[in-house]
């Protein structure tokens, strides 16, 4: 990890500097796939399943039997624990749902807005080295609560054509059941433009590769609403004396065993603590099965050490990070002043791993930088928020002069004759 | 008009349907004068300012000389009439405030989430044949509200170097201060990317030509936040026999005065109701203004017969229109039917007029369809939501062996120790 000693302003800038790619290349070749989908449909995603996945599927959704099979695989311990997931994630975006209040704008004009469900959803849940089950709960929850009619959830399959049992059993707990056996970028168009099997969707979910990624940002240009445009994951940590090292060094892990490019930001009010979560690393990184990964993406990792609480502060909102763990006395005082961040946990037993499972806020958060610009994935993100005005003919009395006057000031004639005459009806 | 007398399924699909632009040829000339102000910077948009706007200016921010003619320039009863757009403005935004709630999602885990303002944020404001001050109204007014800490505001300047007297007036009403005479493709990459005088902002708001939606579009790919793709305005009225066919002809020439790209949707639940409307529209067209515009909207616009109320509610939620007028006897109750539409008005007095400058809801709304996956204009849009959690030791202890169990699922060994060796330290 570099480490900067109280970095000037120049160094700042290095420190929160985000690495940038250029994905025209990688646009393009996605494109490709888009456009194949678009146009062959199911076709392309079963010669896609040959090619990718190396498996020949006639049907391309889960069937009965399949959710069934996953069902009794899964552990009753790991169903337990899916269970208490739920619950928590379930009641945090409960309490996301906004009341419809009517408010009376100005005598006789009143005005409300409502949530209404995005009508049909779609999920994407990358494979891999292991099955993100937990994505599946981040995502199908929220929707379940909003009343969204229709879920698509796409994973690609194993070689044998089969989708990892926890995923099944986590969509089958979330009432999803619509599963379709396609992944990487093919499964993004196979949502955006629907072909014989799978139904279009309005906005897709999910993490992924680049690919995934890529598919995603070209269908949003289309007309398909995305969560939130995606990049490696990332932390940062401020800690003070107050902090246990050990647990800081296992949070840096935890998010450096996500990839090579994961992001780890520790900000340290003395040298000795930083210090002490080195030795920490040392100790725990040698028995972690993906050590090498951690390890890489540490090596590309910063800690400053900065006793300044106040431009700790600073240091941090600039960054903006995906994931922010304060562990400093008054960690509470300190989540005051943060204006950019995705999720934050405060104190030593907040990890950031009880949020990517189970406190119940949401795990898909503005990476790169972006959360200085976009919320995380909430209940908001599965509804719309459509206005309703009623005016009575109090009401247009109210306002219409007004509104005839700003109508002809900016040159809009029948903007002005819309009020006009139905003023003079009234007379 | 053309006239659909009960749609079958394909008819559907062709009235729903939006006019689609290949946007490649416009994306390649706008991508030249976003590189172009990135490395240019106020050079680039001085040269842009002789070319485009006929005017060679020295300093392109607006100075509070030009702020103070601009205020004796308004006339009395145009402020008057912004000073009550204001207020209702501000009455429904400020509604939108959401309460930080704490909630405890398990014994000893307590989960909120908070809004905070995007620090800076950016408004374009298109000039044209007349000086849009509504969309300063809309956008500053709920950026104050968040508390957004500075905002700044792009509009083209005439052949003199000045921006309209309303537009300036207005934005002092809305604390905008930080004016600039910027306009087209540039200005939004100004915002995006920061000059010696404009500072970069983390979101851009406001309509405008294609220029601007395309430029908008390219700084969203590179990390800029927009409010919305834009596309032409729109509006589709529900009409029964209880609709006033004059008010609904106004209406629709209103929607239509905006651009001979405009789309106009009226679905009357019987032919003498067309008729009707029909003939006032020939009556009211002759002495507008802009009836040019307003006609040639028209011809590309289409009227539904369709007797069946339920059928003409989902064709009206599958076109999903920006802005829809209810015009029918129970409103209120087709009202509860809609699903996808920007904003929509109530009853024969609701015009879209009311909506567009005074009732109090957001006229920066979802169209060209993106009413089924977007939400208008609102406070979020200028704030993000940002989650925070706190465990305390209990709540460890509740959740761990949860998350223990559901990380080792996961192939997450990192993830599992973070917790493992929290709860070791508690024992």
């Amino acid at each position: 990890m570099k480490v900067y000693n109280c970095p000037n302003e120049a160094e700042i800038k290095e420190i929160v500097k985000r690495p940038a790619f250029d994905i025209s290349e990688l646009n393009a070749k996605v494109s490709v796939i888009l456009n194949d989908v678009k146009l062959n449909a199911d076709d392309a995603l079963r010669r896609y399943g040959r090619e990718f996945d190396k498996c020949d599927l006639v049907d391309l959704s889960v069937s009965q039997d399949e959710f069934d099979t996953a069902d009794a695989s899964v552990s009753s311990e790991l169903k337990d624990a899916i269970s208490l997931a739920v619950s928590t994630i379930e009641k945090f975006h409960d309490s996301q749902r906004e009341k419809e209040r009517v408010i009376e704008t100005a005598s006789g004009v009143f005005c409300w807005r409502r949530s209404v469900p995005i009508e049909r959803i779609g999920i994407y849940v990358p494979a891999g080295t292991a099955p993100l089950f937990s994505t599946v709960l981040m995502l199908a929850i929220p929707a379940r609560i909003a009343g969204c009619r229709e879920v698509v959830l796409c994973s690609p399959p194993d070689k044998n054509g089969k989708i990892g049992d926890a995923i099944l059993y986590a969509a089958r707990v979330c009432g999803v059941t619509n599963v379709f056996k396609v992944g990487g970028a093919q499964a993004i168009a196979a949502m955006a433009f629907g072909t014989e099997s799978l139904p279009k969707v309005f906005k897709i979910f999910g993490p992924g590769n680049q690919y995934v990624t890529s598919a995603k940002q070209l269908v949003a240009q289309t007309g398909t609403a995305i969560d939130l445009p995606a990049g490696p994951s990332e932390v940062a940590i401020l800690a003070d004396e107050t902090c246990v090292p050990a647990f800081v060094a296992a949070d840096l892990l935890s998010q450096a065993e996500h990839g090579v490019d994961s992001q780890c930001l520790l900000v340290a009010t003395d040298t000795s603590i930083a210090d002490e979560v080195f030795a920490a690393i040392e100790r725990q990184l040698a028995v972690l099965a993906r050590k090498d990964i951690a390890q890489a993406a540490l090596e590309n990792s910063s800690v400053v050490i900065e006793p300044d609480l106040s431009k700790a502060i600073a240091l941090i909102n600039q960054y903006a990070p995906e994931h922010l763990i304060i562990a400093v006395r008054e960690a509470d005082a300190v989540a005051n002043h943060i204006s950019n961040a995705g999720s934050v946990f405060l104190g030593n037993y907040s990890t950031e791993s009880a949020g990517d499972y189970a406190s119940g806020t949401n795990h898909t958060l503005p990476t790169n930088g972006y959360a200085r610009n976009y919320s995380g994935v909430s209940l908001d993100s599965f509804v719309k928020k459509i206005t309703f005005q009623k005016l009575t003919d109090q009401g247009l009395r109210t306002l219409g002069p007004a509104i005839e006057i700003m109508a002809a000031a900016e040159g809009l004639d029948a903007h002005k004759n819309a009020v006009s005459i139905r003023l003079e009806a009234l007379t």
